[in-house]
């Protein structure tokens, strides 16, 4: 008799963004003439670059020839995308063997598949407010999942607690939600403690494009003694606007060895045991948007972004409102204005201004009291959603 | 400290088409001037078909403007996609709510992530001779992997034996690498044994599309009952050419309910928490696929590797050597001549016609003796393969 994963009951049945939609959904049900200005969930706006629509064309040209088609690609990555990666990283001192790099369908579905490495005998532990899928995915794995406030005092960066005894940390700079970037100092120190504990950190790099500050770094592997703890998996999502492509990829350095075994060497069995890889087209495009000339034309995107950040940043510190982020980050962490919960203060933004953001709570306890911006959204909405902000609590 | 998955060391070292790839290049570094015809491997031939080629064309067309740009898809399949696969399958008399139809990034990745519905104390039947990752994924997942061999004497398909007590049970029709295809009164047998037992039967019908016989089942769910205890994982890549490109769809029935927990809603659940969905490009490609002037489309090419199919068997046929399938199949199960092993027979073929296939070994022990032929071959090296085996053996 088949026994289900029980795991998924343990999970909160209402998932944060599909509850903003559906609040966002009845609002306009009830008000059809109004418009909403999207700030919510993270997803982007502007289309691909040049150099990536052209290289997906000529991907698809191959495929419609006998003479240039392409079959199953090798699992872990073509030679052409890990070679992108490999030179992209290049430009922050970061120097890796083309075998420590995979690709993957994007950052979310590697921070599910990624825990098979692991037994499920394992703790998670999270810095909060978090991304909910390091939760939900430790919780599907059966993992003890460790929850660490990140408090406003330290601007959000959480610090490592030697009393707690972590197998597995998540660390996301810049972060999803509250826009904290982690510095050399602190990172350095979750290194050290990674290493004193044997444990390994999973860091999540998807929002490095956003980095403006020369000190804060764009990979963990920047950090002395991090090949002997850290994975770091990234996105191509917010650098490239592969929300809707699904491309990404993934560090395991060679020195990665637990009890002799190589983690480069499991990922690689995993990788070609039980996966075909990621489709020829997306990852002519993700090396495409990875190349020098790829990388001048997705900075135009990011800048539009950096932009909406702008304004929105300048509209809270004209009405005075405490916030974390929106430099180094596309995201905006805001304290509630009026003691207001972040439900209460979602449903008022929704009725008030007809801006959609995405209460704290949605990121964990911790995050009650506060809310995210996003700087993804079109940008002439942002300048009104700054507008209406002003007009409401200036 | 961190407890790494030590099943992997489970699984053996030397994965079959990597050791076919192995040999292959060494001969020919030995054999310079010799080229291989390769029917080894699964992987086809074929360009995709013109149907498919615009859709893709079209689709990254509208990734370049921010008027029909699409960011995150929905994680279990656009509505596009889902509708595409339900009237797909009207043409078997099978008739399922777009709600039960999931996309996927193809039929190995589904068989690796599927398993996340169960809890890690189920057992694996494995019908042998049998696709690899079957056996492998269930390895990484700590299942006990019961291996029952599908004998000759019964055209290797597998009957179920009520002595043994399986959780979840696979069966491939038409099969790889047998080639043998499951009647309505085997797989009846094997709907009424999951039924009894409380498991549940993951059913791949990566090759359906080769079926030609009126009296074959092409998809699971023609069966009585089946909705009750069945998966079906299907795979556009054999139908489609979608070796390269990475999409295909999984069918978990509303009625599919263990301990009063619905499977649909666990996936669903899965898919919308630890996913972002497929490619929005590739499912464009899919539901082209899958469209009326799609199939029509495809058709040419599963009937260029059918004719391949004929061209080999015919050749066997003249040789009086004994084989399976090959007929609603592209594979043909032979049995090693003069009792050689399939290692050695592969070496012989290699060496002496310089034709690549795939050792019966790979495929569990009870495929010691036999050796699979693919027919997704160029259709000009199959007929020279076809003159070489004629020449040794006739």
């Amino acid at each position: 008799m088949i026994e289900i994963n029980k795991n998924y009951l343990n999970i909160k049945k209402s998932y944060l963004f599909a509850e903003v939609n559906k609040r966002s959904r009845e609002y306009l049900e009830a008000h059809p003439d109004e418009k909403l200005l999207i700030l919510g969930v993270g997803d982007i706006t502007q289309p691909l670059c040049d150099s990536v629509i052209s290289a997906l064309h000529s991907a698809v040209d191959d495929q419609s020839k006998k003479e240039s088609f392409h079959g199953y690609m090798p699992e872990c990555g073509s030679d052409e995308f890990r070679t992108a990666v490999v030179s992209y990283y290049k430009k922050f001192g970061v120097n890796f063997e083309k075998n420590e790099v995979f690709v993957s369908s994007g950052a979310l579905d590697e921070l599910g598949d990624i825990l098979k490495l692991f037994s499920d005998n394992n703790s998670a532990l999270v810095p909060e407010p978090a991304y909910p899928a390091y939760v939900e995915t430790n919780i599907i794995s059966g993992h003890r999942v460790i929850h660490l406030p990140a408090l406003p005092e330290n601007g959000f960066t959480a610090l490592p607690d030697y009393g707690i005894d972590a197998d597995i940390i998540y660390l996301c700079s810049p972060n999803n939600p509250t826009g904290a970037a982690y510095s050399y100092d602190v990172l350095s120190k979750w290194v050290e403690y990674a290493k004193a504990k044997k444990s390994i950190i999973i860091f999540d790099a998807a929002y490095e494009s956003f980095i403006v500050d020369r000190d804060i770094p764009h990979s963990i592997f920047e950090l002395e003694g991090s090949r002997q703890c850290c994975i770091e998996i990234c996105s191509l999502s917010k650098t490239a606007g592969f929300t809707g492509m699904r491309c990404g990829y993934t560090v395991i350095p060679n020195e990665l060895v637990f009890d002799g075994i190589s983690l480069n060497a499991l990922w690689t069995q995993n990788r070609t045991t039980i996966t075909n890889g990621v489709s020829y087209v997306l990852q002519k495009a993700g090396a495409a948007a990875l190349s020098e000339e790829g990388q001048r034309q997705t900075k135009q995107a990011v800048k539009i972004y950096q932009k909406n950040a702008e304004v929105l940043t300048k509209a809270l510190d004209e009405c005075k409102i405490t916030y974390y982020g929106g430099k180094n980050s596309p995201y905006i962490w805001m304290r509630c204005p009026n003691d207001m919960n972040s439900w209460d203060f979602f449903d008022f933004l929704l009725n008030k201004a007809q801006i959609v953001g995405t209460p704290g709570a949605g990121f964990g306890e911790c995050g009650n009291y506060y809310f995210r911006l996003s700087a993804f959204g079109d940008p002439e909405d942002t300048v009104l959603a700054g507008e209406r902000i002003k007009d409401m609590f200036k």
